[in-house]
């Protein structure tokens, strides 16, 4: 359903790949909404094809460039506000890679090369873009800039590796920059911290499906999907939340505030069992 | 602006009393979007009269009731579902009220008897709601409960008094019960933590009128207003939010992510100006 | 091992119960490290006679009182100050109890007068103790006050119930009071949080073994035990941490941080296991 | 006062500087409680000369090296091993520094080459430091490492630039490493999270007095100084919180805990008198 919620806005989405990414949900509700908009993914993303198809679907120029170049930006920004004809009203932010994760090192035997690639194509990016609009004067006032973030940014979570510190560090860039751009340009800066979704970037972490059926059974509503999470970045996009800056918003069923659930208990002690003497006691063994 | 949001939805706000209440602008608001909704507030206010006002501006019933009484509860619940026509789909809670504070006695020199009001007022009656609510199936699946709070549950606020204490226990209210209700009903459970607003309820507050300038000058796009939080809520209240629960939110043009800002710093310096020698440095005397 | 940390000083332990109790081990550690205290707990709990053995083994006068009554409170501090001969340098609240869950009855179906109970026994005690030592003037400039919490005031636990709220409230005190006896006398108020700890307090909560196992798991270094905790009190009541305050602190083996672990997920995928195909999908039945 | 608490005890302690200097204050601590140590800081800062003036005092050997150097860290810890005789007991990682800050760039206007810089010397670092000396197996089960940080980590600060961002990649480095360290070697990472203190890494950050003043008068208990920092570290290092870990621990005075007191309020006022009409009200120019 839709509501003209971004009516008359026009958008950039980075990092839409493919069906699964969540940048792609996003793209199309942002259309449906009302947005103009453009799509940028990495020259290879792009030559893969399936971002183009999207781009026909949506009338959606896509611009191939790399997200942690400045100069591929500052095209990025420039083509957009001449093809959607004025300034940007919103931009996300859903990009994320750790070539440490690929190469399966563990976080104890991180390749320092690697790991600064992951900090620049995860959450560097997200600055540069910021920085590069701000020089530009790209974004309209009262404009709207949201990035995809994890709860692993304030938990630990075994295989997430140097990711989690990518967003944490992505996460304080939304703060220090959302101040600047607040001050100045009343344009808002936030992260959406969303569930653990099975998109190409979220299947390269270690038992990613164990962790979701545990992640889904914590979470009082469920794991949020894709789509969900594009219903929640449309509103952020929106005017309806103009005041909301600086915030890593949990779109995540309830995860993040939960300890230990019935479900997630029930499932947890179905495994102890068998460890159990007559008595019902735990036997460590 | 209406982007029929909440078309045919059913919801009960609690709380408004005259123009200048968060739950007022609600109201307007979530009616403005396509909502069907009653009213409710203590018997006192009713009286007052403003209320009814509203309710006839708004067609909307209103119903007197004490919200920390579980048998007024029951009665609004009744009463709304047999008004609107159906199970309710959303509700706000916009109740707070410390008699310590309007008795002017310190957070050291409280009266057990008062602050056990404060909790059952602006706390407990959120548990009560709730409870109440679940027992009479009156919520629709998937609905959305939200409270007003304040970042006090966080920091510590002079003047604010055994209020923070109330909203701490509302926000964990909140965790707790949106757990159950979200696990069984799929029901969503946030509160929204609002800028210091003006109303009735906030003059009652300590030297209001300077940390409303600090919030403002600490905030990078300024304090959220009655009219932004009401933007805010419907946003909650909509079923583009629906799988945020357990959640406080912050709306509050960034202040809770502030540790200090240009402006703020700037004017602070003002202050400490005169106490310096010619070399710049303080002079503590 | 001692360090004679305590030397000197003079201190209130409130909640001693039996060998299994937190406070019992913080009462023996304290003595070991050079203090002289008194005990109180309730007048049942003195009956029951275990508190007595502990008086006599340290030396510890035992007081009889209600920490939910002011006047009780009262004559614990005077007949403290009486008998230690000065001023308090630290004190102990490890003091809480849920009849709702004592009852069997769920957070969706409270007793609202048994919460107040909850409230007030577990919470509201705190406020009461620090407001009465304040105005007697009982507490040593720079003293130190530690109530014990838990991560439930954070995040939700099934079965924790409404101490989860207690927690909440509690935790909110020690920062509102801790502003105004920081301020005003430079005492220090914190909350350690602790791990689950098989007390006769924590037996009561539902599935209580398997949380263990659970939240040892999760932990890297393991659960902490009531030894631990009572390190980590003396840690707070000495003068080495005359600036830490208002502060929240886990002493968990690191389970507030965690969002997985191997051990953790390792044992909850044992229970999956049965339910995989014979690709290792998960097959929902 | 000694205590004896780092009796037997072996550490490392990384950037102390000169008298200023946290980690000065931490080593003169540690050794006063019976530890042995060496120091290390850059070669540059050794040659400065007064790095060495502590080690004489301290009978520490001062091993020059840059912490961002994966063989230079392993050179220390080789060194630091066979001087003092055995494994390590626990590591002060107190470095930080943005030559963004110091070419005076602001946050929208960085230098990206600088701004690697700063989050390699100020938090990867800190993770080089503790892989190599996993991979050496350098520290002792059980051991205790802390690293140096600044609420602006939660929070945003005026002129702390990319600091903020380096402080919390360092915050999250410590719960991602120490969750792995724990896990295998009972090792606790933490990071205390200190007032601003007039280092001369302090001294770099903008409007620092002014800053200074405010701190202070938002803090219950005033700013922590270096002393009280050195105090803070002795316990996390001691046998008396081996639970401890994955946290960051504040030691400010209250100040995190603190949305506006009293006195700051009161300065903050100060500055709004003249801005006043007849009636108290502000007048915006």
């Amino acid at each position: 359903m839709a509501y003209n919620l971004l009516k008359g806005k026009r958008g950039i989405i980075f990092g839409a790949l493919n069906e699964m990414s969540i940048a792609w949900k996003v793209a199309e509700r942002a259309v449906e909404e009302g947005a103009i908009i453009t799509l940028s993914n990495t020259a290879v993303a792009v030559r893969m094809g399936e971002v183009s198809t999207l781009g026909k679907k949506l009338s959606a120029e896509v611009i191939p460039a790399d997200a942690s170049n400045v100069e591929d930006l500052e095209m990025v920004f420039s083509q957009s506000m001449e093809i959607l004809g004025g300034k940007i009203d919103f931009v996300l932010h859903s990009i994320g890679m750790s070539p440490n994760v690929r190469k399966k090192r563990n976080y104890d035997n991180l390749d320092y090369d690697l790991l600064d690639k992951t900090l620049d194509i995860s959450a560097v990016s997200f600055h540069k873009m910021m920085q590069v609009a701000k020089k530009m004067d790209a974004i309209e006032e009262g404009g709207s800039i949201v990035a995809l973030s994890y709860v692993a940014a304030q938990r630990t979570f075994v295989g997430y590796n140097d990711m989690a510190d990518a967003k944490s560090l992505l996460e304080s860039i939304a703060r220090s920059f959302g101040y600047i751009y607040g001050r100045e340009k009343g344009v808002r800066v936030n992260t959406i911290s969303q569930s653990p979704t099975l998109t190409t970037a979220g299947s390269g972490v270690k038992g990613m499906e164990n962790l979701l059926d545990f992640s889904e059974k914590m979470s009082p509503i469920g794991n949020a999907s894709a789509d969900d999470c594009a219903d929640y970045c449309i509103v952020m996009f929106s005017d309806l939340t103009r005041k909301v800056t600086m915030q890593n918003l949990f779109n995540d069923g309830g995860f993040s505030s939960m300890g230990m659930s019935l479900r997630a208990m029930d499932q947890y002690s179905k495994s102890l069992d068998e460890y159990k003497d007559e008595n019902g006691n735990l036997i460590y063994g």
